[in-house]
């Protein structure tokens, strides 16, 4: 599928969905826009992607496009109104738009009328669809072997490790799929839910819905984790991912160098040992699961040797194999977690 | 506050909130409604509450009335159709109407248009407020000593223990409140989140706004519980309580003989102590609190010497002072917990 990305003024260091998309996703990207950026390729900000144009606007592209993605998430999750002329001229050249905002398209009575007008689809990922309800607990039923990744706090690849893991199971043969729980992972994937976004009595529920349908058709599922189970604001949609997942294995995500919660510096991270007992032992009553390997973001240390030193390190803490899924072999993890 | 409840064909034994407001409300209740039992007194059923004539139906209660609360939830949350003549009759004469039901009386056009015409108020307490966001981590900073609730499972005792802590604390001069989370506790205190209700991203919020609030005005909040840390289905909701309370201390509530989660009988409860480590460890790195106290609900047990043995077993696996709130003395556990 033929999809522009708008990331205007923020790519690629701030649009977190927009360099998720051209990493992961199987759609083909014909133009990233950013008005700061236009003349430019993404090859020349991220090498390591799938490289496309960056232009000025929607109206700058000459090829088909199927979709648009709002590629960028401002603090709040509101709409900016500069980009309204983009999702406008998507719409009337019958492209579908696709956004994770806190602010729903499908509420906005311009691109409600155009989507209709021209016979295309506002896709709000953050909504939750609205048949959820508690879960039954079956998700240890399924016929498939579930890993879920856990953390040490919010931003440290949880979302990319799950990408990663899958790529490389995919890449040795097994019949792998990613369980997308973020609005970066859902718009990636095309389907998933946002279960920050789900009301508490359903999280759980949410998720043990997602791993039945993936299990259906895949051997091996990787769920996306979010938070951390001991975050101030967001440990219930933590605990609800793990328990609603039942896992079998679970893998635990660091970033090097982290010391406290990101955005409540008064909060400590506990010693990594701690997060190993703090998730087997929350799992335990529910599914039997160990953290099997560990996985260490090593974006601020330059030297692969000392990224490899701190991912040894790291491997040593948790007792468990470890790497960087950017920077490392995934292999030995891979036959741990399995 | 002269209120009815309504109860048809559910008082007491399936009338959990009925027989909470009963019990626990300061308002005064002039009547419950019941068809199954008209004729009837609440003495007659339950010794130990403030007792009221069961009637027919509202155009049978003579005293002014100025709220009905809905005081049992079918399975499913719906609004039964043989209840809308008290809710028309009450909206009539003036009263508010109060439910904790997923159906919104807000949503229903008959009654939207009665509350209006008569000048009173329909409250849906499911419905959570529109001013909740995500924590900020400082429910630790209240000025305010509080002491949580948690739970081996659903349905053990957390809201009854809540009320019964509060009252005694209240009788030994402790300004006390409780923090309620659920619709019976809501209902019964006047005020509260259902916290289940609350999206994932601002259920910890949720608990640390109720908190913060309480904590302006009294010295020591006991906060209600729910679910348990161990549900296949719940356990977000009971993490987020956690997180969000920031406690001192917690309550630890059972009920003796429970040994499967309740409705999900393929998990089997951890033993006791477990509950003890995994809510402990779990808070430890948002808010250090241990399990000071303990719950037993004894009331399948039916003489009070074998209550009192299962209650000293408990308090010796926990390794803290337990009672059962309904039946003997709390003054050890209080002073534990402070």
């Amino acid at each position: 599928m033929a999809v522009a990305i708008l990331a205007h003024e923020r790519f690629p260091d701030h649009a977190k969905t927009a360099v998720g998309i051209l990493r992961y996703s199987d759609r083909d990207v014909v133009a990233v826009i950013d008005r700061a950026h236009a003349g430019e390729r993404v090859a020349e900000h991220l090498p390591d992607v799938q490289d496309a144009p960056i232009v000025e606007g929607v109206d700058d592209i000459t090829a088909d496009i199927e979709e648009l993605l709002i590629g960028i998430a401002p603090i709040g999750g509101g709409f900016e109104e500069s980009w309204r002329p983009d999702v406008r001229a998507a719409l009337k050249r019958g492209a579908d738009v696709t956004a994770g905002l806190h602010y729903l398209l499908n509420d906005d009575e311009e691109f409600a009328a155009l989507a209709e007008a021209n016979d295309c689809t506002l896709r709000d990922v953050r909504d939750p669809p609205t048949d959820l309800s508690v879960a039954n607990g079956t998700a240890g039923d399924v016929d498939a072997t579930v890993i879920a990744t856990v953390g040490t706090d919010c931003s440290v690849g949880k979302m990319t490790t799950t990408m990663e893991l899958v790529d490389a199971l995919r890449a040795k043969g097994y019949d792998a799929a990613a369980v997308p729980t973020g609005q970066t992972g859902v718009m990636i994937e095309g389907w998933g839910i946002v279960v920050d976004r789900v009301i508490g009595d359903f999280l759980n529920g949410a998720v043990e819905q997602m791993v039945t349908k993936a299990a259906a058709d895949h051997d091996v599922l990787v769920v996306e984790g979010q938070g951390t189970i001991v975050h101030p604001a967001y440990s219930a949609v933590t605990c609800g991912i793990l328990h609603g997942a039942m896992p079998d294995a679970l893998v635990l995500c660091h970033e090097a160098g982290r010391e406290t919660i990101h955005g409540y510096s008064a909060f400590d991270l506990p010693p990594v040992e701690t997060y190993v007992d703090l998730y087997e032992s929350l799992a335990a009553p529910v599914a039997e699961a160990e953290v099997a390997a560990g996985m260490l973001n090593t974006r601020t240390i330059e030297s692969d040797a000392a990224a490899q030193e701190a991912v040894d390190a790291y491997a040593e803490a948790i007792d468990a194999p470890a790497s960087d899924p950017l920077r490392f072999d995934l292999t030995e993890s891979i036959e741990a977690l399995l």
